[in-house]
């Protein structure tokens, strides 16, 4: 099969064997796959990931092998679905017993031993075919398209913030930062019933916002970004710099929640005492459930409008020019761009 | 009266004049004193504080002026009491109407307008006299001496805790820091049922947490303190050290809770992304309530050793000491110095 892989700090393409089945496991033919920012940090060094990166797709079961003592039909019943996956491979889809103290704890997504699809110990999503635990995968309502599909990995990231945080305290959100997972987040909290306010440096992302009945700002960078002090009880930063958790802090009101979602490569000069003094509550927040996500995008003709993730797409590319897909990606005005095997 | 004044990085003394009685407020003859971190903070420059600092006192009411249409008589059944004093003046003490918006929030110790007692605005307790309004005045039980009750203010910081963090999800909670806080906050956690290890650097320190039945652990400082990874479900960062944020962060369990305490003036670098892969949350913690920390304090003899914090006090300098006090309260196997008028 085709597939990308990490060359330095670009992709390159290879001609690698089908992922081998194990018990338990899906062999998934890609249909579509996301860039996310972790795959452009991912090029800059972010956890040292050798192989095929990508988590974000939709894709149809292709072949499957029934754990030993489980039953190969119902495993079969997986054959020519179309399914979206969960990215971290724990314990329980490693095959290993007994669980970790994380699993055993119920957190499973912190699986101590855990792989993460095209993150962590595991090929990914940039190629025609990837293979993930049963356990893992979801299947994707008829009336939800490839190209909506493929968001439910980072809208379930998004939807991770209302497990996390209680929004019935919460009247007035910020999204700082006007990228594709700041524009999902926003949403997802406007649909929540947040008043939500982006704060973003491109006028053209924040224009996607807009259309979607989100109230922008367009913040300039000085010195410092010009954004409202101690303005919001919630504060999402989502800008995937450096230099926006600094400015989530003096945005975030006293006693508020700071949900910090970017994950940047290497260490930032940052001042701790407003934290203490202001008492924020700093929530880092990661991967999602599927579950809500899926939901909201198969409920999408139902409220037209609500989350309609597709104009977030800017380009789409076949596999072939996955090296050029990243560069596009990493461009300035461009959010989403996706991969076809 | 005698008090000190910040003089560039040190004290010095001066006579000055008695605080000025205001309606609603109470002038107190200061007892005894504490010195703080913060104070050492704010002689290298945090908050740009001038004038007399000191925000730990037991002290005794001798004079009240009541509020435009209260009755003075009420006041007055003040005078002569022993007292600690919450330090934050919010709308409510300054008589500022209408309060701001936090206030109305209920955050009142993050008023907007804020006056904090010898760190903003305010002059503080190294000195014969301070005058606070009498809604931020405490009584102390007959059965707390001084010694004891001059605590009252930093284990309210430490019960603080108990008003944030639900602990019935955390069994294993770790301290990091053996300073004076760091020591009131290990005895706190451990009379809520909580099994605390507190890790430190100086062994006299560790002594004496370890003489209050609390688990230490002498960590060196090599490149990086020598500390479990990922081990505790509740780290309180209360080193005081730009260091001890990044050490916290590492020790936290995914989805663990990490309370951060230390306010030191400057920046440090940090590694955010732990946060975001762990999903921890950090929740900045300062001022708590007066009242659990008077009954624990009061409450010392029933359980004998409970909290009794007499060990913590290495010093007791007289006022006109102050400036020798201070830099007593700088020397590394030092835990509280106290300040007597």
């Amino acid at each position: 099969m085709l597939a990308a892989v990490v060359h330095g700090k670009s992709l390159r393409l290879q001609k690698k064997p089908l992922p081998r089945l194990v018990p338990g496991w899906a062999l998934v033919r890609v249909r579509l796959a996301g860039i996310c920012n972790t795959d452009l940090e991912i090029l800059r060094g972010y956890h040292n990931f050798r192989g095929t990166p990508g988590h974000e797709f939709v894709g149809e079961v292709v072949r499957t092998a029934a754990s030993p003592g489980h039953n190969q039909k119902a495993a079969d019943g997986w054959i020519g679905r179309r399914v979206v996956g969960e990215i971290n491979v724990t314990c329980l889809g490693l095959g290993l017993l007994p669980p970790c103290a994380t699993c055993r704890r119920g957190y499973t997504t912190h699986c101590e031993k855990r792989r993460v699809l095209g993150i962590i110990g595991l090929d990914g999503a940039f190629a025609e075919y990837l293979a993930l635990p049963l356990v893992n995968l979801h299947r994707v309502p008829e009336n939800v398209p490839d190209e909506v599909a493929v968001f439910a990995e980072p809208l379930a990231a998004a939807c991770e913030i209302l497990e996390q945080v209680d929004l019935r305290k919460c009247s007035f959100a910020a999204v700082l930062g006007d990228g594709k997972l700041a524009q999902l987040i926003a949403r997802v909290l406007a649909v929540s019933g947040l008043e939500v306010t982006m704060y973003g440096r491109h006028a053209s992302k924040l224009a996607v916002a807009s259309d979607a009945g989100i109230k922008t700002r367009l913040v300039l960078r000085a010195r410092n970004w010009k954004t409202p002090e101690n303005a919001h009880e919630l504060v999402v930063e989502a800008t995937g710099s450096p230099q926006g958790l600094a400015q989530a802090i003096t945005m975030t009101a006293p006693r508020g929640t700071l949900v910090l979602k970017s994950t940047f490569h290497g260490a930032a000069q940052l001042e701790t005492w407003p934290i203490v003094v202001k008492e924020i509550t700093v929530v880092g927040s990661r991967c999602g459930p599927f579950g809500p996500a899926i939901k909201l995008l198969a409920s999408r003709e139902l409220a037209p409008g609500k989350i309609d993730p597709r104009p977030l797409i800017t380009r789409v590319f076949p596999i072939r020019d996955a090296p050029a897909a990243i560069r596009a990606a990493q461009e300035k005005e461009v959010l989403k761009v996706l991969l076809k095997p």
